[in-house]
């Protein structure tokens, strides 16, 4: 499989994990929904990601994922998230993982990191830690992670680590920073990737301001697809069309935790995983969610048969 | 001025503090927004909450702002944010606005409350602080403040001080919470009325959940009326619609920071303020926010009259 | 090995992980500072905490760390801390352990709790995982955790959960939270086991207000060993000379990140491991600070030379 | 009164506000505990801090206070903090303390300041609200704030603003920084006043690594004035005779919370203020705690005289 380079565009899929409602891991959804998103326009997938549920997964259900991922993705690229507590835990995973073929790692900040200069420090000593030939995915997440990562620190990240190819963005709010990455660009500073994260709710802005795609996960990976395909072309009002028909459910699929719940019943209601169950710790959708959910999705509907 | 009951419903709009461009509280502006909710379908009026950058103010222009916005609110209602560091300004700011004929103070949890049982310490201190006869209304609010209110604690507060007519609910996800309230109620539980916040972005579920309306801030105040007494009448879908007209604007106001300065901007725009000038320290709109905020704008008007 | 019951008295000391200059394991220095504690006066270790820099160790390393503390312990209680992100890798890490003869699983409460349901909640998803026969040692941190456990939750947690028979208490300020719990022991709930953190910062006073012991780290296991005797025997103002002696160079190991480095080279200087080396990320002592760590050693040999 | 240069050396106390039994100021007390910090030795007063119980107090309390202190001073040198949620109510409290003749201002970092970028930009707009002939205080406290102030982005506001002439040293562990500081004042960057905080439990070293004395609370301020003055003319180890002397105590105030009610305790048995009553919310000493405060007493009075 090619490693990533700065030059990735399209939409990567945020996997969720199946479970089987005892809690196992589904390993035919795994199959399944791996082939689901590609069939429905991603072009790479990212897993062991914070949506992904990795924090509840053993260590050998994470290699075992990861190696069930890569292998049925074929050549589409996959990226695996390794943030952990310790350098040497995220070696060992990354360097597992780069052996079974992943296109790279994304790394997170953890949130005892306080000032810029031990951000900068930081990512310096996951590049050594990880190999110089191995890519890295920088995930920009404060509203998770608790650490800002000012357009300073980012430029000596880009500037001092040759290795970190592609930014997860999901600063919020964060359009400014993809018009001022971009524009530093510009003026000669190394390009690197952007994908959006945060659901794709501004993706539309995000693609006109500069991004290359999207990073994250929905129930309908086909308007994201949608979005970035057309926003390239120059279609922008036929891309906000597509992206506002989904909306009214992006929006509801944003909420903190619940989210999670809904994507999965929607996933498991097209059919691309068996079960929508999420592993403990967690909450199911109540009967009151799945009726708005329900209702939401008719709407979705109806919406996009006026579009057409 | 009537007081706040927990029977109130409909929207009570959190004003902005217009300035202007040099900074100074313009009054003229002041009066024309307050006329301008009210015209476009406000019930009632929030004044100095934290989006009407109320910690910008000096102690006298917060005073002088409250004293004008009730006078020329007439016999509408006008809830005042009365959260300060320390109890002995709460209760001096928060006498002196019901002296000059507010209907009830909003207070929110300092970030230094830690455990359910100092939650629930600190709204009794506020209660015997600004005295049994002013009403309160608590801002549930944890991605700002970083506390939580758990089912538990509120139900504590409810039915120990009487005079915590209201919630101010931004929790989110916070449905389930609305949910909740009203199932214990409907067990017994004394009734407190619910206003939502956080833009108004979940308003069409709120309401279905039970909610009384909205307590938000929103450009176009008369999309929050519309979709309340649309849902009041039992009309869900038509409240939808008009929602999903506005979405993709109530979406991009909601970024933190940037979206009170799309917010000036639209009210500026609609002749409600004369300056979209936000006071320092602020960001103001950048030329790239101000053509997307535009194009919104454009598609907003379009889909309304498709709407009609 | 016995299991640890709400009866567990005296010092476990919080062993520190050895390495070489390189960042390896030291396995000899492993064994020797196991000896060591032991001979200083711990009557138990407590392994893979914080302080033992376990976020930097691999899975299989810490595996391998365990099973080789636990051996050269023999008869002696190991205390083993298991958290983690997941459920999942808490039970599988705990029963391993077990397995290989851990006296107790320790559990601290992952940031992501907010109310005091949702700790109550956590601890008993956790004693279901880990299984009925494994006892807990709840970690009260609220200064690295950033989660506060109240009195109210702490005795429901108590009440619900047999298998939590020890607290690890580093609330801060926490004195009046060991008065309050041994009180309503008096009146009548079930007694745990309380040994207390910090370095021993309080350990004169938290002993004498009902503590059993302490578990922590520090350079002189010997000062602990004595206060905890000293107090249990009476004698009161004897404990406090002598604690009063290390107090200084206590002090100087509280400094969040530089204590363990103050404490490996006091360690190191004593012959109980070979290298002062912590695994990076880390920082050493800089000159000025062995300059200063040195100063105090001489004035407490003089100190406890004038005490005898 | 003299303004405050970047040469101020020697003890700045912290004052506690004294508060009748029922909550009033006690504006007796107030002149008694000026008169006793300058009988015991300190040099200069800092007031309406956070340990000072500022955001209790209403903003015509803390105006009375400031000019009240201010004239009690006579020639001494009065630090006012000035610290507010806006820059207008800075501005505004700012320009009040100076008329009255107060000697500079102490501003912290407002918890929302999350880069480097920020933080510097920050104190840029306090400078130029405050207007270029007041002279700052920066709190650097990064345990009560949650701001994190690097090497690099004090170096830039020293290298920018001039008016910043001293450090309010708190960051914990920070005997680094000062000497990170004084290094690069020896290699040619503008010089500035370091005085500390944190109860002082550091002071001994932070003096010998080249702090300029204390700016902190303590119930014996005779203590900093000795160890200031005995490691200016060089005898650290009787500086560290004296200090190890108060240190049971030193350590016992650190409690956060608590430790204000120590310390208003001790001054109240010394004379220095006429009640102990901090104003609500606020809880008391428990007869537990002034047990252990007597015996801490009575050893350290012992210990002192052993030492002369």
């Amino acid at each position: 499989m090619p490693l990533l380079t700065s030059d990735a565009r399209g939409v990567f899929m945020i996997s969720v994990t199946p479970f089987t409602d005892d809690g196992a891991v589904d390993w035919d959804s795994l199959d399944r929904v791996v082939d689901f998103y590609f069939d429905k326009g991603a072009d790479g997938l990212t897993i062991l990601g914070m949506m992904g549920e990795a924090p509840k997964l053993t260590q050998s259900e994470s290699r075992a994922i990861a190696e069930r991922v890569i292998k049925r993705a074929g050549d589409k690229p996959v990226v695996v998230g390794v943030s952990a507590p310790g350098l040497a835990a995220i070696g060992e995973l990354g360097r597992a993982v780069m052996d079974m073929g992943a296109a790279g790692c994304m790394v997170t900040t953890p949130g005892s990191l306080k000032t810029d200069t031990q951000i900068h420090g930081y990512f310096g000593q996951v590049a050594q830690t990880l190999g110089a030939d191995v890519p890295i995915v920088l995930q920009d997440f404060p509203l998770a992670t608790g650490v800002h990562i000012s357009d300073e620190v980012l430029a000596r990240i880009i500037d001092d680590i040759a290795q970190v190819v592609m930014l997860k963005h999901e600063d919020w709010p964060g359009l400014s920073k993809i018009t001022r990455l971009r524009r530093a660009e510009a003026e000669g500073r190394r390009r690197i990737s952007i994908l959006c994260g945060n659901g794709g709710v501004f993706l539309p802005e995000e693609m006109a301001r500069g991004a290359d795609g999207a990073m994250t996960g929905f129930g309908f990976p086909e308007m994201l697809a949608d979005v970035v395909r057309l926003v390239d072309s120059g279609d922008l009002d036929r891309a906000q069309d597509i992206f506002d028909a989904y909306l009214p459910l992006v929006r509801y699929e944003q909420q903190p935790g619940a989210g999670l719940a809904v994507r999965k019943y929607v996933l498991a209601k097209r059919g691309a995983i068996a079960s929508s169950a999420a592993r403990a710790p967690s909450a199911g959708l109540t009967p009151e969610a799945i009726t708005e959910v329900e209702r939401l999705l008719d709407r979705q509907t109806k919406r996009l048969q006026e579009l057409n």
